[in-house]
């Protein structure tokens, strides 16, 4: 099959290492023409160019580029393409891309491959990126059969497990357990630093452990994709954070009111109820 | 010298474990029969027993109990002790424990070593359990310097890097950054399982992935433990969860004021604040 990826970053870098090895054509397109030099040389591309046109000759075009520049992306890429021509896009948030999207294209299927690396960009492309991992697919009503069917086929080959629900279903999930948890960590970082005795605050830092490690960690990432997910999921994630401040009020009562039943009864369904989540 | 240690469980028992290897003899006392054998046959002490007068052989004792035996079992053992024994502890918070326990002994020293494991009990006890981790000691201005040097010489000996502060700067550096990340990641779980469409909530669990597994870690963890942290170590935990909450607030604020340049630099600053901690 001619498959086209336009933004060859980690993601569609990683996508076209797979989709070569099991003999597509793959059609990359990259703003920069190093990236198209890189790709090719790292064998993610049969071919690639900063030419949209190029993308003509694909049956079905993943859409890899930054959240932010997929509808602007698609926009310039439609007018290239024949109607037949599937697209799918690999956004983290769905609603607003599929409330863009869909109107202006039939064959379209908004998709999240649940897989990812520390690292971005083309150099850090690797293979089997998406085996064993989620790998969403949000089909409207008016989404035609065979559009999910081509999609969905493709990402079964990568080893992906497949989950379909409603644009709106997915961007309330993800909220919840990955968007939220950059906020609340994040905002741990900022309130660990607002100790104001200097030498408390550098004893905090020096004894600083596994704990304060993994709970910080998603808080300390990259501020543009933190930004990028409250933007385009603001409403999911504020009504997250509005449940979130009343957890932790109730939580707070329970310690200012010496409550230590409840708070162990608190403690210990968290503690059974987060081996209900994939972790 | 003869080092006595009450309370064998992980703590204890690894105490023992390295101390038995640096030539010491060691006096073990459980509330347990069965737990003295283990530790004698683990090799993490000389000599165990349930009768706490065999202390009195000892020069140094180490309580090594769970946090809110601390105090009682100290009051049962200073009965069956020569006053120029010292005498430290290993809770994991200090100022209650420095001001029950001071005036009645003037060979005390509190002591915190941030050294752990998942697991507990005399079964999870390993050598070099403290080696390259951070051992806090908090003296008073009337704690004599030998007891002070006696203890941090047997902590050095065991590889440990000793921090010298005051019982309510200790408690308040691990309000930060171990208390707090419990209360904040246990809140967390609550959260993402309050989503009421249970479809939803199931897509949730599926999707989850490392950024839930690190940042609701802590919060899945041992809820008595987190009932003692919240329990003795109440002001300071309250104070951190009030700052926190002034935080997310802030936070929440500009997500939906949409002000995307403000929201950027707090996740920038929280970037490059977690370089400061020890992680």
């Amino acid at each position: 099959m001619n498959i086209g990826i336009l933004g060859l970053g980690l993601i569609g870098g990683s996508l076209g290492l797979d989709l070569l090895e099991r003999g597509h054509r793959v059609i990359g397109v990259s703003r920069q023409e190093t990236t198209c030099f890189q790709a090719i040389a790292l064998g993610s591309v049969s071919e690639a160019s900063t030419d949209m046109s190029r993308l003509q000759a694909a049956e079905v075009v993943f859409i890899c580029t930054p959240l932010g520049l997929i509808v602007p992306k698609f926009a310039e890429l439609i007018s290239h393409l024949d109607d037949a021509t599937v697209i799918t896009d690999v956004g983290s948030v769905k609603t607003p891309i599929v409330e863009a999207l869909s109107p202006l294209w039939e064959n379209f299927i908004g998709g999240h491959p649940m897989a990812g690396s520390t690292n971005s960009g083309i150099e850090a492309a690797q293979r089997n990126l998406f085996a064993a991992r989620p790998y969403v697919l949000t089909p409207t009503t008016t989404t035609p059969k065979k559009a999910i069917s081509t999609v969905s086929e493709i990402v079964l080959s990568l080893g992906a497990n497949i989950y379909h629900c409603q644009p709106e279903q997915h961007d309330r999930a993800v909220s919840w357990i990955s968007h939220l948890p950059v906020m609340v960590s994040s905002s741990l970082i900022a309130t660990a630093m607002s100790e104001r005795e200097q030498d408390v605050l550098e004893l905090a830092q020096k004894l600083a452990s596994t704990g304060f490690r993994d709970t910080s960690r998603v808080g300390g990432g990259n501020p543009e994709l933190g930004v990028m997910m409250a933007k385009y999921n603001r409403q999911a994630l504020l009504n997250s954070l509005q449940q979130y401040r009343q957890n932790l009020d109730e939580l707070i009562d329970l310690i200012e009111q010496e409550n230590w039943i409840k708070l162990e009864e608190k403690l210990q369904s968290t503690q059974s109820s987060r081996r209900q989540f994939n972790v």
